[in-house]
């Protein structure tokens, strides 16, 4: 273990981070991020930054924030139930795009750290604090070169931190991002990880930097490759259809989205993650053997991709 | 109390009642819905009828299940910790109905009955059972008659029960179906009970009849006065947005809907309640004054309509 935690630190990082990320999708984009900078009564502040009716991303967000509470909400502390109580500061970025190309697939990118603070009645005498993060792609159409290219960058970006960490965060990853109900994938994987201190602060805050990082690199030579194919209006409806599904996944599943909720977020950041249009339709399933089953057989069920 | 707890009964009624919905509701809308009858493998079987691309009913479903299961999932016992892991039987009819226009009101309607057995190791000794139900109505755009027709055939369903129930199932209703990210109600209420047994199980089952029936005559004349009003692409998009909504409490909110997927239910038949199309966007707020502002101002603060 090396280095206290430092959540100053960590929140300077991720304000850069922000902004290079906006920069940089906005100019993907060809037009400009609404920026809302906000605060919060019990102790916080953020700057959420939208896109929408962009011309390659239909809706999408980078959020920055920082929060300070007196008691971890329930959804906080479900694997730590000592903690139930206790005060905390959390921090970080959660990036969501969607793109209105169907053959652009829509990602999820997010570093966060999170300090419990001991109160009197509360168990730990020491802070308790962690990484999290990481970043996962959800096509519509699947495509073998996006997924092989998205996860080396993903592996890459961890390689340095130790050998095993790479299979261990994909795994979590495919673990996390699964619908229970539906008996689906949300999307094709990527990195997650969670509760990550063990190398010491230093170590970890490098780890969290270098996944932040590799986003661009991950995503948007995909999105250049993507952008420009032609589509109409069957995969318009595949993709409303398949962003019902991440509508599902973010509000009955995602423990970010409900600890946002209620923590008492700011509603309108913690749901920029949803889609513009959405639709569902009773027990629609594609037409075997055509491209929209191949991502249900191909391209959801777990893969090794590098 | 009178009667012991008859679950075959209120099965066969509630089955009774399912038909006599759908065929209303298809004569109303002019088309036929689709029935698919399911099993569930830990026990349990339903009927699906779901309207979808109707010329008045855009997406709608009226659904029946009966099931039992040997451990009572945690969605349903955090008000009665007591009853965790009992094994249960459930049987209820649920009702969602999204008209393609506008000004006609998304409805909700439930009558559900439970009973849980206790095992060796739970706690309670005698079969606890209670009756739960309700309707409420959500429009897009408000209308003072519906409103006070609505909630006057609620009032005159329980007024036979009780003096008191009206008042205080309304009360619930506004409770329970209140959005607390967003600070705002689902729609105008209607009436909500549930763990309702004190009279004895005759007149409980009595009760939950008399809901299930006012359905009609509450509903039906709304849409009778409101199908035919012309509406554009802003009313559409409007309702879109309030649809939004309604995802978010049916997801994030609702009981019904998560101890259905907690329990393993079938997902198609409980998000046959998700509208078929739907929006989100950033931080939309309606022109003050508008007809669209009215609903937040006139019709979603709780009232008294009757």
């Amino acid at each position: 273990m090396s280095g206290t935690p430092d959540a100053r630190a960590v929140a300077t990082w991720l304000r850069g981070l922000q902004d290079t990320l906006v920069d940089a999708l906005a100019a993907l984009d060809g037009s400009t991020f609404r920026r809302d900078r906000w605060t919060r009564a019990e102790g916080g502040e953020g700057l959420t930054c939208v896109i929408e009716d962009g011309p390659l991303f239909e809706r999408g967000g980078v959020n920055f924030s920082h929060v300070q509470g007196t008691r971890l909400p329930p959804s906080a502390t479900a694997a730590r139930p000592g903690l139930a109580g206790c005060g905390f500061e959390a921090t970080g970025v959660s990036l969501v795009l969607h793109p209105r190309n169907p053959y652009c697939p829509t990602v999820h990118m997010n570093v966060r750290f999170f300090l419990a603070r001991p109160t009197a009645e509360s168990a730990p005498a020491e802070p308790v604090w962690w990484f999290g993060g990481g970043m996962d792609l959800t096509p519509c159409y699947g495509f073998e070169d996006d997924a092989r290219h998205f996860h080396a960058t993903c592996r890459d970006a961890v390689a340095p931190f130790g050998e095993a960490l790479h299979a261990r965060f994909k795994r979590a990853c495919d673990e996390y991002f699964f619908l229970p109900h539906r008996q689906e994938a949300r999307g094709i994987g990527g990195i997650f990880f969670d509760d990550f201190s063990a190398p010491g602060f230093e170590a970890s805050f490098a780890l969290a930097r270098s996944v932040g990082e590799a986003f661009l690199p991950a995503y948007a030579p995909i999105v250049a490759r993507r952008r420009a194919l032609p589509y109409g209006e069957r995969e318009r409806d595949f993709q409303a259809c398949r962003r019902g599904r991440y509508v599902e996944f973010n509000l009955v599943c995602d423990r970010g989205t409900l600890f946002g909720l209620q923590s008492g977020g700011r509603a309108e950041s913690i749901l920029m993650s949803l889609p513009p249009e959405v639709k569902w339709r009773y027990d629609w399933h594609p037409e075997p053997g055509s491209a929209e089953a191949r991502l249900y057989t191909d391209f959801l069920p777990p893969r090794a991709w590098v």
